[in-house]
């Protein structure tokens, strides 16, 4: 079993023990993935950028990443394929001599 | 190498080859992630739960999911040590016993 | 009629002309303000504090406050009234002489 | 002075008291909308449409509209013209005859 595998299988013993699956459809998991992407958000919220609380970032990194990866299982995604499809696709919309040190949105290359 | 070290070292490449580093601190690092999780938000907006164009799901998760890597990377944090840890205080923050069937929040349990 | 009244029927007049009352129930509408408010993060995204489009953001502000408004006439909340509300409750969280050039949360003052 | 205007006078005065507009740049304001619609989305969470608690529903969308507020009043912008304008363009991209009945983004109409 793989690394990611292996976690995903650790995700769902926890959401089975609790009987939380009736729950996991995928529009509330994506609720959950933005919720939690808040949470992080709001540790920066005023302060400068590499001004945060390393244990709360920590834990926020891991709840986004739980629930993205109980919907990629849901889907049957594997999560290597589709960030190395993603980055195959970037790599067309945003070509190293166009982007290079350039912040801009591939729209506006 | 793991297998998550792997696609850390891909991206790192896809950011170095475009240079830029220097706009991935973790202050914008966390917004990215929160403006990809509004994107794939929107894929659910004024549908049922599971109406979902399954292309752009898996485009939308691969992203959020990139810039996580990106961000557990640039702070040393090993992805399955942070993800175990979290379900360690989770299973005290929500005992089994108390949480079966049961989605609320563990401050209301 | 108030000012916020008005703001409010035209936007039930766009609304019902497209017989889209049907897919405004609460939950909807409080994603579709997080989408748009990650719309609005967007054009900060790598950026300065100040370094945004003006045509922009108005309009992803615009697009906020409209799903804030539709959201508050679903539930017959008065728009000044529950931000008076929260002022004086805010008024308590925030003492002055504590708060004062202090941007730590309430939980942390 | 109009109705929002006064609001906005009020929020004004919270914030100076506190000697916080310091901290209000337009970008951390921004994050801040975006911190807060995710703690109304919360509400929703492994919910259906309307199950949400009122009063909570109130403070955070009250905490939306008030940093919302304070961002146009940062831009000198006009609350109802903007929102006016907003509906103007959005009459063009979704015309009732094409839109009616039908919740699909104006790029797929």
């Amino acid at each position: 079993m793989s690394e990611i595998q292996e976690i995903i299988q650790q995700l769902i013993k926890f959401r089975d023990e609790r009987d939380w699956q009736q729950f996991h459809n995928s529009k509330d998991l994506s609720l959950a993935i933005s919720i939690e992407a808040g949470e992080l958000l709001e540790l920066f919220l005023w302060k400068q950028n590499e001004d945060v609380d390393p244990q709360r970032l920590k834990e926020e990194l891991a709840d986004i990443l739980s629930f993205c990866f109980l919907l990629a299982e849901k889907h049957q995604l594997s999560v290597p394929e589709i960030i190395k499809e993603k980055i195959a696709e970037n790599d067309i919309k945003y070509p190293a001599s166009k982007a290079r040190g350039n912040a801009k949105k591939y729209t506006e290359l």
